[in-house]
């Protein structure tokens, strides 16, 4: 039986993947539109390409380094470390270094699709809408369900094959590694470099010359745009791939640690709600769908809502038919409930229909500095509610799975964080389209398209937004649930060694080793920010440098040379990622190595407890302050050009880096960190210092 | 032994109450100056007079209201609760009730001296400027030793005769509770007057009728200087009371659990530390001496560091003449150690001889959201070097004292915070002086003094400044010892009513314990910073309807109604404490009753790790944005009026609230909940429902 829902698993995986090749075929024949609309669309295509380059070239080298430490570490016997044996078994290495590989193939295949297909997309879309707002709209949606489907399908078939081939999960937790080592260098990249480009593309342009934004005569328009779909398209993919393998993995290795007859069925169950959760996407993407002249907000929110709905009637079905133990489905669904009520009171606070957002904005007329302290303020009290919906989803699913005598605790705390994450084959579409329509506004406007279109592109992006913030608010609970199972599994890898393991407040080294990793997230936050302020200065001077030796491009006579912005920014963003990598990956095992396993484990409890904290203020604040900026624009408290507006636009400037460098690249932080103590565990528990 | 030690401390208490009131007397006897400055200083004195009566009328409502609640509580036989017997003995409750006001009365007399003194010795010193620099600066730098000399020798008095006469360290803890409890309100509501009136001030004064700083034109500006007494003398003055009260209550605490025919004798060891402390700042203070024209600042940092010295010196000759365990000699000297070097790398954030200030004031030419940004990151960063520092304390202390097989390795953590506390009276005299000159400083602009005596007053305020960040590195340092010796010493306080208590991140009780204490120091920090936005703008109304009504006020022929200022920010502050004292005191006890003590445990622990590193960023980062400002002021980067002054300009309000208002209260907060969870610790433990 197991077997057959591994080979289901597989192929639900292959029909993902299918449709995903299928309607990256349809988008790309849709109309690319005029020649002056595929010009532009050239360049962020190219612009995008050559920073791919870069970053896959920078990937598959630290992939090779890493997998070959991986492959030489488990060729140990490790259980044999210290008796003055060594045993070597090169079988345990390859295996183990091969699904590390995997991991990090498979990550970037989905990030290559879904950027490939972005780039495709915007300019579709841009001239879809010129026909009608559904026209754009489902050119947009399609492309990021690309995205979402490669993604989960690439998953699913990953951790299937592994797990049928080895029945071990500690082997998938290699696969696991791989997807999210790769994860946090594509999305903190991809972060310094977005925001690199759109501070320095603003501050010259808006503001030294007083060109819109957008303007083809910014030499930094291109890369502006090619950030979009760095940051937001192939990061924010990589980011919840990662926190839906991880998610996977760490319930995996929980179910493994139970005793009992069972064992296999619960070790084998996450997989299976990841394939239910692929069915339901597949239904759910059908039935998005916008009128005319709809609200493309409200079908992006209904297709969620309804995938979520026939994914619980599946879970329902799954439980009662297949035997398993009732206690299991109220952790799933507790998980998928936490989820979208994060995610909409996540809404709250970053909505213009609420006080945070509207106060903020009408105290900006005092100044930018009451827009900051009020934005930074209500961005902490954001933190609230999720803190106690995960806090309620963690207490119950623990609790329930515990009385039921079947399953344990904290198998139920990983199936909920699993239950949260099944659906995001449509959560990452709904995301993927924001930067698609974002850059078809963008297009539209370079393109010299009519007032008219740009307006209904406006409506498709402004529905975007709104869909990002409820999806931030989700994927920073599901990560939180997430690394929570994972920290459980940490200590199950641990102990599965015949050690003990209590990570104990009381222990002073457990307290040192919380406050160190209490101070890793707020660290690398910033760090990733200092780099986009540096390398924003850096190409600022090369603005100006072009600016400055050909008057044509001002004048509109000649064109910037947009490639090497493009170049300086993906330059500056992979040089930065050096000392941010080093905190994830490198610090965990010295801590472990030298401070010893129990100081691990507070290690990865601080960096939690501040890396959940963190990611929802700067996500949250971020949000806020964008919105806060548009909601003058529509005329409020003396819109476009007033005291308020400007005080506005700084706000919008200190959120940027906030909600798209620092703030989500947290989650992946936190998830490297966990996978690669879980990973290195039994490493640790053989040799360490203390 | 222990009686005499006892009865040296109490006398050495009162010596240092004596000096204080000697010090007092000789401010007062310094000329008070002009008829006009006569005036002005009086306008200052009033303001204060009356949000002193407001705060308190309102803190005597809350200590009798909680000292009655904990009389009632304490006089049941807790040890009875569940059995049916109800044994009463109202003895107990009376004592421990008793002992909570006595704290509370301290703190008050305390902070009501330095006050008191405050608002005489800043006309003084600014009279004594005219003369020349010593003079000035010896008013102020005596009339900061009433505080801490005051502070140190009640705090020292209240604790030896509690102790002398219970012999019961549980009693002590009570007394400080009734000490913190007032300082969280004196500090927060402090914190909030000061930046109400000083924002408004500003926005109003500056920006919209564009008149000088301290004007007295502006209705708003004795606010605005009632604003530096309140928050920073009589605030922080009863926040580094409330640390220094806690940490020789934790230590002892910690000393009375260990087994041994010597406990008694540890136990009072952390009193005799602070009598040592005593007469070290007694000596120390003399030697702070400044030329003519010489440095006031190094001046402050060598009776600082010589202070040290003096202390160390006989630790090391009490230590060995006493027959103590050399590894308590240890802890003193890496606690003392470990303030004296995180004060100093405090510096290399926030002063502007380094990277970081002038950093953020070279890239504020590019606007002010770099300028956030930069000072934000690099605030992030500040936390790196203290939280080194703490660990490496803590884990040093523990072990050393584990290993010397005397003492236990908590007792160390404990005795390392004492170290660090033990010459408050000299830290608070250095750090009081601060508010005095700028209070100075205002005074001459309001008087009207000549320009040449505003540029020396301007040269005291400024090494005001430095040593305030010193200080408040120094404090945040300690706090932090403090909390975590508090932290174990509430274990000890569970595990003596026979439960035993494991804190371990694995129970998901805890875990939800940490993530609820995590987020407290953030939302605290958002509803203190948001009631001083709410309040400076119900203050600027206020100031723009005196401007409206009255044209003679800013034609200069009639004065401003000062009262209704003043008035105003004192009921803003207290109004505006419900809900963060409701979060400081209620929140731990219902996390107690609900989720336990295990959880109540994992909910401190989460409360101190953020609260450390809120209080370090925004502490920090407010140093910092405000030393960029004043960087840019001395004609770097276009000085005065140029771009980068106007983004410094924002930077510095930014950072007002952060470092004056948010930032210094989480210390007492973290405090105050860990004082009133080891306080109702026996409660917790005979009655909760998880």
């Amino acid at each position: 039986m197991t077997q057959t829902w591994l080979i289901i698993g597989i192929l639900s995986g292959i029909l993902s993947v299918g449709v995903a090749l299928y309607l990256y075929r349809w988008v790309m024949r849709q109309d690319a539109g005029s020649e002056r609309a595929r010009e532009v669309a050239g360049w962020i295509r190219d612009g995008a390409a050559s920073y791919l380059k870069r970053l896959y070239t920078a990937l598959t080298l630290v992939a090779v380094v890493l997998g070959f430490i991986i492959g030489i570490v488990f060729s140990f016997d490790l259980t044999q470390l210290g008796s003055g044996n060594v045993n070597i078994n090169p079988t345990n290495g390859i295996i183990m270094a091969g699904a590390f590989v995997f991991g990090a193939l498979c990550s970037a295949i989905a990030g290559y699709m879904g950027m490939g297909v972005a780039v495709q997309a915007n300019v579709r879309s841009a001239v879809g809408v010129q026909d009608n707002l559904n026209r754009g709209f489902r050119v947009a949606f399609f492309a990021g369900a690309v995205l979402g489907l490669a993604m989960v399908g690439l998953a699913v078939i990953g951790m299937s094959v592994i797990f049928l081939f080895t029945k071990n999960a500690e082997v998938v937790l290699g696969f696991s590694f791989g997807a999210s080592a790769l994860a946090l260098l594509a999305k903190a990249g991809g972060g310094i470099y977005t925001k690199t480009a759109d501070i320095a593309a603003d501050l010259v342009g808006k503001v030294e010359v007083g060109i819109p934004e957008d303007d083809p005569r910014n030499p930094a328009v291109v890369a502006d745009n090619v950030g979009d779909n760095v940051g937001d398209v192939a990061g924010m993919g990589a980011d919840i791939f990662d926190s839906y393998v991880a998610s996977t993995v760490a319930a995996m290795l929980l179910g493994a640690a139970m005793a009992g007859t069972d064992t296999l069925k619960y070790t084998v169950f996450p997989l299976i709600l990841c394939t239910l959760g692929i069915f339901a996407s597949l239904i759910g993407i059908q039935f998005v769908r916008v009128g005319k002249n709809g609200k493309p907000g409200a079908a992006l929110n209904f297709g969620t809502i309804f995938t979520c709905v026939i994914f619980a009637v599946m879970v329902i079905a799954l439980v009662l038919i297949g035997g398993y133990d009732l206690s299991i489905l109220w952790s799933t669904l507790i998980g998928l409930t936490t989820g979208v009520v994060i995610g909409n009171t996540t809404e709250y606070f970053t909505s213009d229909e609420f006080k945070p957002v509207r106060e903020t904005a009408r105290v900006s007329g005092s100044g930018a500095a009451i827009t900051i302290i009020n934005g930074f303020s209500y961005g902490l009290l954001s933190i609230f509610p999720s803190i106690v919906g995960i806090v309620i989803a963690t207490l119950v699913s623990f609790y329930v799975s515990e009385a039921s005598g079947v399953i344990s605790g904290v198998y139920g705390i990983g199936i909920s964080a699993v239950g949260m994450l099944a659906v995001s084959g449509m959560i990452v579409s709904a995301d993927a389209y924001g930067p698609i329509v974002d850059n078809a506004r963008g297009i539209a406007e370079m393109a010299g398209m009519e007032h008219e279109v740009i307006e209904r592109a406006d409506v498709l992006d402004s529905a975007g937004n709104t869909a990002k913030a409820i999806t931030k608010g989700f994927s920073i609970s599901a990560a939180a649930l997430t690394v929570l199972a994972l920290f459980a599994a940490y200590a199950e890898v641990i102990e599965a060694r015949g050690l003990s393991l209590e990570i104990s407040l009381r222990n002073p080294l457990v307290t040192a080793g919380v406050l160190l990793g209490a101070m890793t997230p707020p660290i690398f936050s910033a760090l990733t920010m200092l780099s986009v302020t540096h390398n924003a200065f850096d190409m600022i001077e090369e603005i100006r440098r072009q600016f400055r030796e050909d008057p044509g491009i001002l004048a509109g006579t000649s064109l910037p040379d947009y490639k090497q912005c493009v170049s300086l920014a993906a330059q500056g963003a992979l040089s930065s990622l050096v000392i941010p990598a080093f905190l994830a990956v490198g610090l965990p095992l010295l801590v472990g190595f030298i401070l010893g396993p129990e100081a691990l484990g507070g290690f990865l409890g601080g960096a939690i407890f501040t890396g959940v904290i963190f990611a929802l203020l700067m996500s949250n604040a971020g949000g806020l302050w964008d919105n806060a900026k548009k909601y003058i624009e529509t005329g409020q408290f003396g819109g476009v050009g007033s005291e308020a507006h400007k005080a506005g636009v700084v706000g919008d400037t200190v959120g940027d880096p906030f909600k798209d460098t620092a703030g989500p690249s947290l989650n992946t932080l936190i998830t490297v960190m966990s996978l690669v103590s879980s990973l290195f565990a039994p490493v640790i528990a053989a040799f360490h210092i203390f």
